[in-house]
């Protein structure tokens, strides 16, 4: 068999290709590790996907879920052609292009929906040893916590180290805590904590925080937080759990010890894009370049949207613009193979 | 005064600019007609903005509506600083650079915000003869149904000539009609119709229609619906109301004269874009060309954003994506001019 597109990732940008490409009666597989990216992970309210006021990233990434599933079939039928999207649980390993690979290699593929099977196809191979072929793909694999590659870090991860406030805040009730990073993730991160903790310590490596102004009058108004910019870590420490970090001014070059028991990590992402390599090219950050109108990557009728790209402005509505528009580039794509 | 950032257009473009200025504490004056942009016209239910399933387009459009006026201010006030948009009903006639108008010309500009005036600030006159300065402008003025241009169109305008489907649409209960363009907005118009009417021509002019997949399935199930290909409009006839038109065949160059009562406009839209003439580049269709990443002109400071920008898809969702890019673009930009 032979898809027309398959979507790798569950987030906004995903979930808004896999509601068009349907739109599109694209014969449609989605493949994704679980639904909501970095959305769910969200420390507080939703305040700026229009359309909804306020909305937890829980709350909106379930609408946006049942929203795709209405278009959702339960398997691959060559008798109920198009019109709806295949989705699967899984964590895609590799991206092939059908012609770097040996004659044979695929011999279950056959025609579908009266699309050539061409050498412009693409393999794509997955965690759980599955295969898939289809014509097109949007990569919509979004983006993990960049991690701080500082000593004891990893140690304590669980004990004391997180990546998701969120997920974690409440454990840390009454207690001191460091966020790492003066962006808006760092800041949104130190406001949803403020809810519990008694105090927080925001590190940021720069000479200045570069959090929406929004959200510096919050964190202002918590009066828990104290603000240390021009600070590089160097170590988390500790017995069984985080007890202190040491971070190094960089103007003074002075060592300070901050007495701590949680550090929530805030420092960015890195796109989850290690399965696409050699097919498109990357920037520093290791995001996939793209061309902006239509998302499209170096190799054709291979796209990347959302939080993996280049794009400079990574929220919740851009992702899902992207994700249309990548959609209907395949789709116009994907009738030019035919 | 001076303002951060004037937005020109009320429709999910402009609207999502505007929550993302608010957010982002520009002082901000959004100046719009109305609001709602061509989504309030839209024939049929909205299925594609990730989070509603169907929502009709005046639901969605008050939903966007109200989440702007949360942010909203009766009026400009030096006092009441940045946060909140200010909303004038009101029609942008031209849009200046300041330093083409000779000094003294706004002798009310006065510093704002610990902004500087310069040079490079923008002055937006309107209709009703106001006249506002800002850092930077967002064009988000959508487009306007482009039209026929064939004899007895303009004369039986509101006699049988419409461009809003949804308007007029049940004024044609059992009654003959046809649907001029067979792309997405004519597919659309005429399933809207099909609620109403008897039966639906739909022209197109080219050798077949453009229109999704999802609508050629809908129409052919109204069974209402003929579809002409290759057929150029030559004039539309009638008394005091719509009786006939006459169109010819591009392939066998036979004219032929077919019986209605209604005339549904759908060829497209010319964008709202004459005031900004001088100041960027246009394609053939009159198109504000912009760089994708942040939706800026070829004018440092001045964006477009949504259907008035040479984008090819003109999706509700993608003019949000836009938007929101634009006002965080337009943010950074007047940092730099601080």
């Amino acid at each position: 068999m032979i898809y027309d597109l398959i979507i790798i990732g569950g987030g906004p940008a995903g979930i808004t290709a896999g509601i068009y490409a349907a739109r599109q009666k694209l014969n449609t597989l989605l493949i994704t590790k679980s639904f909501g990216g970095q959305v769910v992970k969200k420390a507080v309210a939703i305040e700026n996907y229009p359309g909804f006021e306020k909305i937890s990233g829980q709350e909106l990434i379930q609408k946006f879920e049942n929203h795709l599933k209405k278009f959702a079939r339960p398997s691959f039928s060559e008798k109920n052609l198009g019109g709806q999207v295949e989705i699967k649980i899984d964590e895609v390993k590799k991206i092939y292009p059908v012609k770097s690979r040996k004659a044979g290699i695929s011999p279950k593929a056959k025609l579908f929906n009266g699309v050539k099977k061409t050498n412009n196809d693409f393999l794509v191979s997955t965690k759980n040893k599955k295969e898939f072929q289809a014509k097109a793909i949007i990569v919509a694999s979004g983006a993990d916590p960049r991690p701080l590659e500082v000593p004891g870090e990893e140690e304590f991860i669980g004990k004391g180290v997180s990546y998701c406030s969120i997920c974690d805040g409440v454990l840390f009730a009454d207690k001191t805590v460091a966020v790492i990073g003066g962006g808006n993730a760092g800041f949104e991160s130190a406001i949803f904590l403020s809810n519990y903790v008694k105090k927080i310590y925001i590190l940021e490596y720069g000479p200045r925080v570069s959090a929406d102004e929004t959200n510096q009058e919050i964190i202002k108004k918590t009066k828990k937080a104290e603000i240390i910019t021009n600070a590089a870590l160097k170590e988390i420490k500790g017995k069984k759990f985080v007890e202190s970090m040491v971070y190094q001014s960089r103007k003074t070059k002075e060592e300070k010890t901050l007495s701590i028991e949680g550090v929530f990590v805030e420092i960015g992402s890195q796109p989850a894009t290690a399965f696409v390599k050699g097919l498109v090219e990357f920037n520093e950050k290791d995001e996939i370049k793209v061309e902006f109108e239509t998302c499209q990557t170096k190799t054709p009728g291979l796209f990347a949207v959302g939080d993996v790209n280049i794009g400079q402005y990574k929220q919740i509505i851009t992702a899902c613009g992207e994700g249309a528009k990548a959609a209907l580039a395949a789709y116009g794509y994907i009738q030019k193979q035919k």
